[in-house]
């Protein structure tokens, strides 16, 4: 009944899933320091998912709008459910939010706490559920890329960085406990970096404009250290997001000594399905589906965010030629507000209707252009219609 | 008996197709100031197609060869047969030939006169067949894009474009009529355009070769128009197509005022199936395959075509310093001739030999050097091998 | 029982085969003048390989890690065994190596030898098995592509080239011959070369590494001529690859003369799969699938091989103003010594374990800097899993 298309043998031991995703994206902005309100081809997307002999299971996923690059490409061993081995690229286990699929979280655009985890990067992990499946664990060893940052090597230095997360969810066996839909978890990611593709390429709001970059000079220069406490919550048609990230790294300025940089960030979401669905770490799945004809229009779910991210001041010490960022372009802290409502037509189509504030601090003695982004709080309006199979 | 993949549901009302399509190419060029004769592989994609719940569908379309982009990834809802509601990346409806797909094309290359129509966008379009199917609309708003082209966002500036084409076919539901193969319509855009991106890359010639392109330094700077009357018609083994389109706009040279700049364009291109299949605008699907074993040859075309365009020739007006167009590299007008056999094998494999020949005309007071395209009529013979499914 | 996914007709006289390739690498490189050691997404591949009509069949094979690139794309008419026409991208039919498909070759690279053979071409190949099938042969009219290159066309001059390649396996109706299993080759390729593009762009070690290069300045001007002898043996368990390439090329810098080079380069590899599965040219399939449960593990193979490249002194002859190679940097010889450990844990699951050494001889003269990689020998530990179906 709905558009998933999978190609198996009679056991089930093999198969392969073709899928897709499209996302067509309208971005209103309203301020003319703010980019051009646009449409906009968000992701494309053909993907071969499958596995066989009831041991191997893979993802080729290549992202065919903006920059044409493979995200997923990795094949996965589950010797046994405790144990299973991947290999290939993959995302970093570290943010909660950034390890969702993008397809189904509360918002079109992930929070501004997602821009201090790493994104996808290429190695190994060793992964599997333990205790009755109450708790997943991820231990990673990979190339180890900057917050937001993904690769697919090769790598700048011969440093690599280790991963690892525990997501417990302690009820998930009682179905009739009320804390069925609680989960839990801390994630860290550390390692040495050592050049400019070290350090982060830039913070971004929720209207994915950068808010903060680097001086083009500086380079990673010693430990980068990410760690998060998350946890998530859904009972019924009520779900609810939270993580706090950390991120720290030593970075320098030729010519300057090496500075640690410590930066925080938060995201606290919550979504309410109007129509009584429930709201998982997957997604919604919508009881009806959208028919005119049939007087049926799927679901509706209203979404909620506060987000925030803090860049240490250290930064913006000291005169131009030596300081990391540029007080004028780059803001010290962004305070993010997201209203949303989300309309599930089927299984495969869904229409976002999202609204950002995004509030700016500046550092202490900034003057920004008045056409600068920071200049003035960015409020955006993004309208996304998904096929997502 | 042919080379369609489509994976399906029981009932039909989910299904995907697979398809593919490869166009290798060979490129003869008659003079010494034409580019070097070259083996090409000019277009090779995977694609997925598909629908679900007898109410969505979907392309995702890659481009692999020439430079990698997503050419079509979009949903359609079809509310009711004459309500659509199309999102994501399509072609804008305006040109006859730029709307046709490649693979069944008369020729090879599109005519010049597609040089003066937008190809894909993003956007959204209303659309649907009325009046018993026989009258087809579409209204589009998209981000805009120049003459010849394409875009998968974001927008360089805030306004939108409308794209509307009405295309009739009065008398579709009478088989037996004479003119039941006639389609008659017009097509119009509209928006402003304000960057660089807003006006032409450049309009090239039936051997693909660029023979006009604006001094790098003009920007449009004002509205942009193009519309276009239009009409086939298909009757058994003939079939006849023609349009004609006028696009304007406003552009300017920086420091220099705003010009309006009128081009126009025209293309008449008639086929004739010899072995006596049916030719129509979605193709020809010969009687028999290429079997040699079996005597049987498949379907053969001749094609003819002659098509023009021509340059306002106020982009030549004025000296080398403010002028927006140097006489010297572009011409003011091409008038291009095209003959062709085309050789059906299967319903998927096609054989094309086109030649074709292109007089430029041009601006007063132009001295190119002799090795400038257009210091010579260009001659061009184009073999393809195309497989399409 | 394993991954392949094949979509046919009742008759399989048509169908389509959904294929994927995935090849995660370590690498690990011994000196500080050898590069970062890395995880590496090395290939990632979507295929679309099907036929249709019992005479048409295609490949559409494009490459997602790295460079991302369309490799095969191309359709062939097998008008009778012994006459096939093939069009589109695909391998120069030159190299052994080259043209065994990477998934199931000896190493995880191929030999420095087949830095000396054309790769990916765009044109037409006319080919077919010859006396019973004992003789294969291949015809090809090609754009021209330097040693190592590929290309999708346009190519930057009309001269074309022509690949020709005799391969026979006299033997291989004869199952119960001890000699069943020998292939014996000559291929060679000839074309006239007149750009940057016609000469090579680099020869690269076992790890991957550029030892090897023109002065950017340089162009060919002349003919190119490729040839080699070649030879295979596979009885058992046991296989050998055998292969010689002479490759010249008239190349100059300019203002200077034109100037002949020659280039030599051999390879010699082994395999003995120590689980007693046979060994082809086209890979080994394991009589058992990795299962701990069950205590079957899949195949091993342990594989060797030496190889070499001898650039041709006279690249590194005269003043730095005029050389054709910088001694500094480039190499005039490289030996190349690999040792692997190959384990089949699937018919499509792979782990590989290579240890090269490249051992280089430098121009008379050359003084490199300490962190030059011809500084040192590179010794290199690469280490792969792969998932090919």
């Amino acid at each position: 009944a709905d558009s998933r298309v999978e190609i198996a043998s009679g056991d089930g031991a093999t198969s392969l899933r073709l899928r897709g995703l499209v996302q067509a994206d309208y971005r209103y902005y309203d301020a003319a320091n703010d980019p051009a309100d646009t449409f906009l081809l968000r992701r494309a997307r053909l993907i071969f998912e499958g596995k066989f002999n009831n041991l191997f299971s893979y993802v080729i996923q290549p992202e065919l709008a903006g920059t044409i690059q493979i995200l997923d490409a990795n094949l996965n061993a589950a010797i046994t459910p405790a144990f299973n081995v991947r290999l290939g690229k993959f995302k970093t286990p570290v943010g909660l939010e950034q390890l969702q699929s993008d397809p189904v979280a509360f918002f079109n655009e992930r929070s501004v706490a997602t821009n201090l985890t790493p994104n996808r990067d290429v190695g190994l992990a060793i992964h599997g559920d333990v205790l009755g499946k109450t708790v997943n664990y991820t231990v990673a060893l990979l190339n180890g890329v900057p917050d937001g940052g993904s690769s697919s090597g090769p790598d700048g230095d011969s440093d690599k960085s280790i991963a690892a997360r525990v997501f417990a969810t302690p009820f998930a066996n009682d179905k009739d406990s009320l804390l069925n839909g609680l989960g839990v978890g801390f994630a860290v990611s550390v390692g040495d970096y050592g050049t400019t593709a070290g350090r982060t390429g830039g913070y971004r709001t929720d209207g994915q404009q950068t808010f903060f970059s680097y001086d083009a000079s500086v380079v990673a220069a010693g430990q980068g250290l990410t760690w998060s406490p998350q946890a998530y919550f859904y009972q019924g048609p009520f779900g609810i997001l939270a993580e706090y990230v950390g991120s720290s790294i030593e970075v320098q300025r030729p010519t300057f000594g090496v500075r640690k940089v410590e930066n925080f960030g938060y995201n606290l979401s919550v979504g309410y399905v109007l129509t009584g669905e429930d709201t998982t770490y997957r997604g919604v799945t919508p009881k009806t589906v959208f028919n005119p004809a049939a007087g049926t229009w799927g679901a509706f779910e209203i979404v909620g965010r506060i987000s925030g991210l803090d860049v240490d001041d250290t930064v913006f010490a000291g005169p131009a030629g030596s300081r990391l960022a540029n007080p004028n372009t780059s803001a010290t802290q962004v305070t993010a507000y997201g209203l949303g409502l989300n309309w599930f037509l089927s299984r495969s189509v869904r229409a976002n209707f999202n609204l950002f504030q995004n509030k700016f601090e500046l550092a202490p003695g900034a003057a920004p252009a008045a056409d600068a982004l920071i200049a003035d709080d960015e409020t955006t309006f993004i309208t996304r219609v998904q096929l997502a199979f």
